[in-house]
This record gives structure tokens, C-alpha cells and sequence, in this order.
């Protein structure tokens, strides 16, 4: 790619970025698109109303910037929780770093690399057609001594980071801590899932379960809820509720004034009416069934051997949580438990038969998706070398040959397309996980975002460095050797591909900013299908998407540092974009769905230090081709120190992401003793783990995102 | 090697086993060996009393088979502890296998690999010169139907294997429940041991230790002892022992009368009268010195952040243990206290930079010791093809014609050279263990077994298999792929050295019986230094060099149970042969140090695992390799289903083996609730982890196992 084409393309995305903002500051403004920009403000009734037409609400602003600007982080934690904050940690960790890293990159790396030239003539006449490679490490001489700068500047940076990780670490385990000791007692606290309790035929499970805690807690036992097989249940509750929904709609129809003419045409009213008939009926008789199944259950439950156990104290409940209860191993296995709305409830109704079927499913799928994304990025690859694609389809030479057209194919059509096709990832992700037998839904969506970030590091980055057949991919870890020379070799050569696609992401998070999808099907809802109005769900942030794609443009930023320094300051606009976007999203879109006490950090942090060792180890293999094999070798303590740095962090942070100390825990129980309002606390705990299948029958409606709350989420 | 050489091989070594036994059982019944064969009698008082000289001793019997044979398990239990149980398990375990093994070897695979000839004629004649290689796999004929029958042989072990080491576990994780349910109320059960102690300036370490653990647990907690450092005190009190040592064994000397003659002649007398005031005018010097160390380090103590915490019950020490203290992960780090006497209390002294110099010394010294150990196995390997040793060494050519030393050279030399050399193994690897800082004697010795297994594996198998560089073993491993072929076409070639191996491993075992090097320097100090006759010790036995010894045989017979069938019957004998020899050193000389309470199965399970996967991947490149390849797939699912079972047995028994449950421990705190010699237990309780080194005076020569444990065990 040459610097017009890279111009070309941050021309493009600057340009549709303003439009886009421009675009929100007015959409924002008009009350009918309330629900789309600002959900949770109108679930909260915190969106201000305003007259229906107004003059100053089609100019664009940024007030929205400065809103989003404005609240301390105090004000975020209370309002999106700690993995809101932690999220928002993310940005400003990255901003720190890219900062220090772009000015070193730009007045330090940029320059030599430019001036390494081998001719040494510095000219800058011509500059638009000049290849981008002049700005990378390949144009420095072999074994020039200025190579020496790119090797300071490794570890600079290594410690500049480590310092940072290590402040962020601490800030936030802190910040856990303190948002523990300050939180209000809540159910899982107190709370222990215990799985496989032996059956011994005579007395029910609750009744074992109630001896078994009252003989070696008895100080401490509060009470237990058996989980029950409900997925009939659940079903019978999902059509009632479908059904429901279809008659409220219907119903609406002819009340509201301004379609009466419609509906009356064609004698639609009449046929409206008897449907209505069809349909209440049908609806009394689920009910009916639903009534009779929940009371089935009741009295000869289908219970599954697990049970949430409530304990009087916090400490209590470490206590059953840390000891292995039973002699035997596989017996009374504890766990901590979710917050009762967190409970994946379907789990539970699985057997373990199916449970083990839907394992070989996943492993299955994921083999087929691994070979589907190969395609799709062998194709995206072809993209960027023009030559290739004429080669395959000729028909396209004429075309090609337009500059604007090639500009636009090999700059930010092939980005374009990976960021649409990584897209369609995250759901399936999800899905695999939650097929994984997970009991909570945070716990889906960690492990979901673990697999995402192996994914984005897979084929956003490894796939597109390196080129070639699957096989020819896997065999470089074969051979550990040769890992830094290959990655040398490769990782400069797709530099231009990836500044384009950082340029390209600015794009996407204003797509984000924009709620795109969501405006157009709510457009659409609203002009053709005419539901409800006051139906409509507050989505939650899908962190298990988001996370790893931020974290993909710091391994893209750290790997490329030392080779092509011209990427850091377009990541460092995207971090700065971001952080607005993302803030002004958590404060009016999204809402939490979970708090996981910013359990998602430790995912950040060893994400992180992969990029750094990664960048070590290109750097050993860049130092090796470039003939200067000393500076190979002293690169080599780095990883090692940066390693153990890791260790480190693991010893000192990673058990405070686990689980509470005997200090904390014991304090917080001290504190409770005197407040009065513990008792009715501990009264209302009993009932906190109610499969919501089993709640009567009038919660239906409102009881909707805790039956199936994996797909209220937004996709 | 061929069948005669073999043969040879066989004879020799029966004659010494036969020899070494009829000397054994005269030797044994000698009033003077008593200290040798019967160290632990002596001592225990129950080493019956025979008159000085009977005609009866000097003939052979095979009555200590008899007593050996006799005791039952409880017997073992009682009198070698758990640990001791556990051993004598392996071998049972591994003669229920090899039975099995050496059946279907012998009778069903021998057999078919003999007839399996290309030629086709059974022909026995001329047997003593035919080749080895006649019942090993490699006489079947590529594709023959008759390699179906290794096929089966392979499941059908894995199945019986499977099977046994389930049962075999579950035997030892009851009984060790059962052990700890029986087990009267110790030290170890009440105490924890916390490290990392945060110090404040103002108060000291016990100060700040009693503070916490009162506040947190003040139910519970019942006293500390923080730990001091003592190095210096350590070797002023050695040097003490050593004088006094010296000065009793002056003494005794005047006092024998029938060296009255001896020791006035010359004027010796006179001059040890000198000596004698001189040191024991230096020995009240040291005494003074370290009295006013003890109180010196009493009143102002160099107080090390460590302290053994101990509790009123055994569940308060578990929930101290389990449940992280503080909200610092790195400080109050709470561990397992080893039993007072297994306390390892030099650990202690050293500082945090000696500890980290130390582990980069056992590093060095690791690598120098794999360098080392090569050059040894490729010499040994020499020696099994004579060409490669006459082109070495030509003058040997007319020496290694004669038919018996070329045998001997071939059948017996090498293997009885590495027996020699990995004998001198495990003290440096026990060295090592030491040096990396754990803190019970049991746990270094636990380290110390897994390095010696992975010494044991890698250096008598693999370098013997991969004959070669360094560089091109290490290569193997970074081609998966070829694994199975590789090994496939290694393994069988060594199938005649390791069959030599097993065979003088008899011998070995009889040297063990012997005890041939604590014989030989007993009667040396016996006849020449005239020690004083009470000062002896009994040794312990060094299970993290036995143990290892004994895997390795059964490696060997999985690997080569497929291959050359012909060694298990060897295996078997060994396995007979050492029953009988370990459980009479058991009965009769050693002294268990140390109860880890079987915590050495899961080393002998995970190794049995092992060798049981090896022996799959050897059958997949067997299979492969005879073109048999549909065969070679079908054996595929056997390691992975191993593995699924080695996973669930990790799960089911091996936390039996870290702690014990909520359940057992708080039923045996209540079984101890009534029982009035608690109240003198906890009282002792305090002081039962003072370092030894404080101790007064008067206990120096009793204290001595306590002050040096590591140097009191037999090397």
C-alpha cells in the first residue's frame, strides 16, 4: 500500500466517522428514537421529555460528548457496576500505554526507520506515492547500529507496560475489594451451590441435603433449595407467554385510534375478533396445564441432585465453599453460586448424557468453524494483493485499474469484510459455551470471551501474518525454533493490512455509537408492524464481543510497535473514539445484566502480557535477520523477566478475582451483626433461588428475562 | 544377543541371588551383624539373644523368608507406617499386572511371534544360538491377520490395568481414611503453618501472629510458635556433638580392657590424657557459647516471618488452611504443617536471595548432570554392539573373541554399569530437592522421587532407546507426528539389553538384602576404629530412590509387553524376589521417619499411567510400521479413553491425598470432645514445634536426628 492509499482510507473513515456522529447528535435528539439511543435512561424515566418538533434538535451538537465526558468513575460504578468500570479501566490502560508508545514510535522509531533508508538520502518530494514500507523496520540497513534504538525502545516499553499492568491490577483489585466491603448483603454471598449429592433412595433430596448441612454446620445452616428438572415446564411457559404477547397485540390494534380504518378495511376487525376468541381460549388452557405442571412438580419433583445452600454468614459460606465436604471426592462438590438472577436455569434441566453430547457437539462445531474462517480469510487476504484477485477473476481488470477503485478494494474493502464476517462470531461463541454446562449466565459470557479472544488472536492476526494452508499454519508450533524468524519474516509484511483495518474500525465503533441494527429494526417495527410501545427490552453489554476486539487493536499496536510504528497513532485515535463511544453507551444504552466484580480484568491482563511476549519474541527474530545477533540473544531475558512478572501478578492479584479472604468476609459479617435489617435479609434469602419456572402463573409477563435470559441479550 | 547369552546372563545372576541369600541368612543370624541386618530390633529391644557361637548359624536357612512372608498388612501398618504399606502395595500391584501380563506373553503372544516367521518352519533345533529377535514382533510378517492378536493383547491389559489401579487406589485412599480415623490426636492435625507474616515495626512477629489469629478466629486459635533463624546456633551445636562425640570415644578407649596393652604402649595413654583435658575444656567453651546463644536469640530473636499457628480442633486448623487469611494474597500464605519431627529447619535460616541463588544452582547443576549421565548411557550402549567398541578400541579384539567375555561384556557389563551409576543419583537428586526450599524432610524426599522417576525414564529408557545425540532426542518431541514410529523402530532394537537389564537386577536386590556397603563399613569400623558399640543409627528407607527403581521395571514390562513378550516372566521374578527382600529391610532394619500417609501413590498411579500410554503410542507406530494401519486407527481411542480415566481417578481420589473432609474431621473432633487426655494434648500441643536447636543443652546427643535429619538417612 502506498501513503495516497492509507490517506484515501482515513480520508473515507474520518469523513463517514463526523457524518456518523453528526447523525446520532440528531437522532439522539428526536423522543421517538428515545428507546433506541437512551433504553435505559427511559426504563430508569430519567429521559427528559421534550416537545414533539423542535429546530435545535436537527442541528448535530456535541453535548452528548460532554455528558459522556463528564461522570467521575464513582458515578459510572454505581450506575454500570464494576465490570462496567473495569470496561471503561480498559480504555484509559490503553490510551496510557499507546500514548507513551506513539510518541517513541513517531519522534523516535519512525524517524530512524526512515532515515535507515540505504541510499540515506532523505527526500521527502513524492511523498503520496511512496510505499509505507519506508516507515517500517525494513528499511533500516542490516546490522546498523540504529537497530540498537529499536532494542532500547523493546525495553522500555516492556517496563513502561509492566509498570502500568501492574498499577491497573492493583487499582482494580482495590476498587473489588472496597466495591465488596461497601455492597449490601446480597443472596450469593451467602449462598453455595452443591452439586452431586448422593441419592440413597429413601428420603427426598432436600431432606439429605437439610441433614447433611444441619450435622456438620449446625451453627451456620440456614436453608436449601433443590433444584428441579423444569424444561417441560419451561416450555409450556414460553408458548403461554408467546401467546400472551400475540393477544396484548392484537388487542392494541383496534384501540388505538389511528388505524381503526385500517384494521376496519376489508373487514379485518371481524376476522381480528375471532381470532382473539381462538387464541384466549387456547391461552386459558396453557395456563391451565402451566398451573397443573407447576403443582405436579411440586409434590412429585423430578429433583435434580443439586441444591443451593444458604448459609447465616458470609464466612459461613466460605467455610462449606473451601473445605471438600464429603469423604468421598465426587460427593457434595460445592461451588460459589451466582447471583440468583445470573442462574443458567436450562442447565440444571439437561441429563448428563445430554450434557456429554453437547460437549462432542461443540468440539465438533468449532472444527467446522475453524475451516469455514480459513476460507473467508484466505479469500480477505487475496484482496489486498490486487494482482492475485485479477489473476483469479480477470473479468475485474478494467475494473481494477480505476485508481479509486483499487484504492478502495485493496484499503478498506478486505477490513470491511473481516469486520462483518468476526461479526457473526460472538453469538456462536456464546452459544458453544453455553452448551458447555455452565451454571451462570457470567460465567457463559467469560468463558464465551475467552474463546472469542483466542479466535480474534487466531484468525484476525495469526491467519492474516501468516499466509498459507492451515497445515503450513499449525506446523510453525511444531517447530518452536524457528517461531521468531517466521514471525520476523511474516508480521511486517501484512503491516499496511492492519493499519487499514484500524483506520476501518473507527467506522465500526460509530456503527456501534449508532446502534445501527437496532435503529433500522426498530424503524421498521414501528412504521409496519405497530407492536406495543412500552414493550421493548433494555439490552445488556455483550462483553464477551467487545472485550477481545478492543484487546485485538492492543496486540495489533504492541506487535506492531517496533515494525511499523505508523500504526500507533490511528490506534490511539480508535482508543480515544472508544472510550467516549463506550462511556456514553454503558451510561445510556446497555444495562448490567450480571455483576461479576470485575472478574473480565485478569482476561485483559493476560491478553496483554501475550502481546508483549509476542513482541519479544518478532523482535528476537527481527534482530536475527537483521544480522545483529547480539541484540537477539540480550532480547532473550526479557520474555523470561516478563514472565515472571506475570507470576508474579498471579501470586499477588489473581486469588482476590477467585474468592473473598477470611479478613474481608469476617469483617463484613461484624459489621452486619448489628443491622437490624439482616434478619428480614436472611428470611427473604430462602426464597432467592426459586427456579423463576416455578413462580405462580401472574409473573408470567414480567418474569420474561429471567425464563429464557440467555436470549434476551443483545446479539 | 542370542538365546546362549542370554542364558548365560540368567545363570550368572541366579548364582549370585542364590549365593548372596545363603550368605544373607548365615550372615543374619551373627550376634555381631545384628546392628546391620536387624538395626530396628536392636533398637526396639526385640532382637532375641543368642549365645556367641553355634554350628547352627553358620548354616543357610530360609527362615527369614518365612518371617518376611508372615506379617499381615495391620501387622506392616503398625510397624512401618502407611508409607510403608504403600510400597509393598506397588509390589503386589505390580505381581497381580504381571501375572496377568506374563500369561497372555508367554502363552498367547511368544507363541505367535515365534511362528510368525517368514519362513514359516517351527524349528527348535540349534535354539541356544538362535537370535532374541525370534519372539520378539518384529519375526510376525508385515500385515499378517496374526497382529490382530497383539491388537487384542493391547486393549486387554490396558482393561485389566485400568481396573487393578482403580481398586489399588481406592484400597489405599480408605485405608488412609481409615489410618487417619484411628489415629490418636497429633501435632499436625491442629497446626498450620503461615508464612509471609506482615511485620509493622511496632510489635513483633508473635505479637502481631497472636493479634490476628485471635481476632479471626478467636474460638479457635490456641497458640504460635514463630519461627527463629538459627543457622548459627545450628553449627555451633554440630560442632559441640562433634567434640563430644569425640571425647566419649577417647574415653571408652582406657576403659576396654583388652587394649589396656595396646593403648599404654608407646606412651599413648599419656598423650590421650592430654587430648581428653584439652577438649573437654573446649567442649565447656561451646556449651557456654551456645547457652548464651539460646538465651541470646531468646531475648532478642531474629524472628523469621513464619510461625506454626496451632488450633483447639482439627476442622479450625483446616478452615485456617483452606480459606485464604488475609486480603493480601501474598501475606498469612497458610500451609500443611509436616509433623514436628519432619520439619526441615535449616529451610528456615536461609534467606530470600540464598534461596533464589540455590534454585538457579540446582538449575546449572541439573543441566550438568543430564550432560554427564549421556556421555555415561552412550558409553554403556557401546558395549551392547562389540564391533563399535572393537573399532574403538582394537586392542581388545583377541579379549572379546573368547566366547564368555564377549557374553559377559555383552549380557552383563553394561547393565551392571548403569545400575552402578544410577545408583549414585538419587542423594545428588535428594541434594537438589533440598536446596529448592521445602520445608518437610518428607516433602523434599517426595520431590526428590518424581525427579528420580523423571531421571529414571528419561536416562535408563529413552537414552537407551534413542540411541543418538542430545539434540536429536530432544528433536523427537518436536515432531509429534513421528512419535509413535519413531519409538516403534527404537524400542524393539533394545528389547535384548533390557531383558539383560531386568536379569541383574536380581542381583542388585540381593545387594540390597545384603546391605553390602553398611556391612563392609561396619566390620572396617568394627575391626580397625573400635567405636563406641550404643552409637548406631537406623536408617530410613530411601523411598524416593526405591520407588522410582521399582516403576522402572514396570515400564519396562508395558513397553515391551507387545514387543518382546520374553522379558515379563524376568519382570515377574523381580517383582517376587523384591517382595520378600523389601518386606523383610521393612520388618527388620528400617525406621520410618517420617508418615506421609500414602501420599506417594498417586506417583506410582500417574507413572503406571505412563507406561501404560507409551505402550499404546509404541502399538500405534508397531501397528503402522507392520502395515497394518487399520489396526494401528482402532488403537487410537485406548490412550484417550487412559486419559479419561486417569482424569476421573484424579478427581475422585487424588484430593483424598492433599486433606481431609469437613466430614472426617469434624466427626473425629467429636470423638475427641470426650476424651480427657485432650486437655494434656493441647497443653504439649504448644510446644511441640519449637525448633530443636533451642532446646537446652542437656539434650544434644539425644536431639541428634532431630538437629541433622537430612544427614541421618542412609544415602
Amino acid at each position: 500500500m502506498i501513503v495516497s492509499a492509507l490517506l484515501t482510507s482515513v480520508g473515507i473513515n474520518l469523513g463517514l466517522c463526523v457524518l456518523f456522529f453528526a447523525l446520532y447528535s440528531v437522532l439522539r435528539k428526536q423522543p421517538c428514537n428515545l428507546k433506541v439511543y437512551a433504553p435505559r435512561l427511559v426504563a430508569e424515566g430519567r429521559a427528559g421529555k421534550r416537545s414533539h418538533f423542535n429546530i435545535e434538535g436537527l442541528l448535530p451538537s456535541a453535548g452528548w460528548v460532554r455528558r459522556a465526558w463528564q461522570p467521575s468513575e464513582d458515578e459510572l460504578l454505581n450506575s454500570c457496576g464494576l465490570d462496567g468500570v473495569v470496561f471503561n479501566r480498559i480504555f484509559i490502560f490503553s490510551l496510557r500505554v499507546f500514548s507513551v508508545a506513539a510518541i517513541i514510535g513517531i519522534f523516535v522509531l519512525l524517524p530512524v526507520n526512515y532515515l535507515g533508508d540505504h541510499l540515506r538520502d532523505i527526500d521527502f518530494s513524492d511523498l503520496p506515492n511512496k510505499s509505507l514500507d519506508l516507515f517500517t523496520i525494513s528499511n533500516v540497513k542490516d546490522s546498523s547500529n540504529w537497530l540498537w534504538v529499536h532494542f532500547s525502545a523493546a525495553y522500555f516499553i516492556t517496563g513502561v507496560v509492566c509498570y502500568l499492568l501492574y498499577a491497573e491490577y492493583k487499582y482494580i483489585s482495590n476498587k473489588r475489594i472496597a466495591h465488596f466491603s461497601s455492597s449490601k448483603p446480597q443472596p450469593h454471598h451467602f449462598t453455595v451451590l452443591v452439586r452431586d449429592i448422593p441419592s440413597h433412595g429413601r428420603s427426598s433430596l432436600s431432606d439429605t441435603v437439610e441433614a447433611f448441612f444441619m450435622d456438620y454446620h449446625p451453627s451456620e445452616y440456614l436453608a436449601s433449595t433443590v433444584v428441579c428438572r423444569t424444561s417441560k415446564l419451561r416450555g409450556l411457559i414460553t408458548d403461554t407467554e408467546n401467546l400472551y404477547r400475540r393477544i396484548t397485540h392484537l388487542k392494541s390494534r383496534p384501540s388505538s385510534s389511528q388505524n381503526q380504518s385500517h384494521t376496519g378495511f376489508l373487514g379485518l376487525f371481524r376476522k381480528n375478533g375471532d381470532l382473539m376468541g381462538h387464541y384466549e381460549k387456547k391461552l386459558e388452557d396453557l395456563k391451565q396445564n402451566v398451573r397443573l405442571q407447576q403443582s405436579d412438580t411440586s409434590t412429585g419433583r423430578e429433583e435434580v441432585p443439586a441444591a443451593f445452600v444458604c448459609f447465616r454468614s458470609r464466612y459461613g459460606a466460605a467455610k462449606a465453599l473451601h473445605i471438600r465436604q464429603s469423604t468421598n471426592p465426587t460427593e457434595w462438590v460445592t461451588e460459589h453460586a451466582p447471583e440468583p438472577h445470573d442462574v443458567y436455569w436450562p442447565f440444571f434441566s439437561t441429563s448428563f448424557t445430554q450434557r456429554w453430547i453437547s460437549k462432542l457437539v461443540v468440539l465438533v462445531a468449532s472444527v467446522l468453524l475453524i475451516v469455514l474462517f480459513l476460507l473467508v480469510v484466505a479469500f480477505v487476504q487475496g484482496l489486498t494483493y490486487l494482482e492475485q484477485l485479477e489473476a483469479l477473476l480477470p473479468f475485474l481488470k478494467n475494473i481494477l485499474k480505476i485508481t479509486v477503485v483499487s484504492q478502495i478494494v485493496t484499503g478498506y474493502l478486505p477490513s470491511l469484510l473481516l469486520h462483518l464476517v468476526a461479526s457473526l462470531v460472538p453469538p456462536i461463541m456464546k452459544l458453544f459455551s453455553a452448551m458447555q454446562g455452565y451454571i451462570a449466565i457470567s460465567e457463559i459470557e467469560k468463558s464465551a470471551c475467552n474463546k472469542m479472544l483466542l479466535f480474534t488472536i487466531w484468525f484476525l492476526f495469526f491467519a492474516n501474518v501468516l499466509t498459507g494452508s492451515v497445515t503450513s499454519q499449525f506446523q510453525i508450533f511444531l517447530d518452536p525454533k524457528t517461531i521468531p524468524e517466521r514471525l520476523a519474516v511474516a508480521v511486517p509484511t501484512q503491516a499496511s493490512f492492519f493499519i487499514a483495518y484500524v483506520v476501518t474500525s473507527w467506522t465500526s465503533l460509530s456503527w456501534e455509537l449508532n446502534r445501527t441494527i437496532t435503529f433500522i429494526s426498530d424503524l421498521i417495527s414501528r412504521h409496519c408492524s405497530k407492536t406495543n410501545d412500552d414493550e421493548f427490552q433494555i439490552p445488556s453489554i455483550p462483553y464477551y464481543s467487545e472485550i477481545p476486539r478492543v484487546l485485538l487493536f492492543g496486540l495489533l499496536g504492541f506487535t506492531y510497535f517496533l515494525l511499523a510504528p505508523l500504526i500507533l497513532p490511528f490506534i490511539l485515535v480508535f482508543f480515544c473514539i472508544g472510550y467516549i463511544i463506550y462511556r456514553n453507551q454503558l451510561l445510556n444504552v446497555y444495562q448490567p445484566k450480571y455483576d461479576t466484580g470485575g472478574r473480565f480484568w485478569p482476561i485483559v491482563h493476560n491478553s496483554t502480557i501475550f502481546s508483549l511476549i509476542l513482541m519479544q519474541i518478532i523482535a528476537v527474530g527481527i534482530f536475527g535477520l537483521k544480522k545483529l545477533p547480539l541484540a537477539s540473544s540480550l532480547i532473550l531475558p526479557l520474555p523470561a523477566v516478563t514472565l515472571l512478572f506475570n507470576d508474579y501478578c498471579r501470586k499477588r492479584f489473581l486469588p482476590i478475582f477467585h474468592d473473598f479472604s477470611a479478613e474481608t468476609l469476617i469483617k463484613k459479617d461484624r459489621e452486619d451483626r448489628n443491622d437490624p435489617a439482616m434478619e428480614e435479609f436472611l428470611d427473604k434469602l430462602v426464597a432467592a433461588y426459586r427456579d423463576p419456572a416455578l413462580m405462580p402463573i401472574r409473573h408470567l409477563t414480567n418474569s420474561n428475562d429471567r425464563t429464557s435470559p440467555l436470549l434476551s441479550s443483545e446479539v
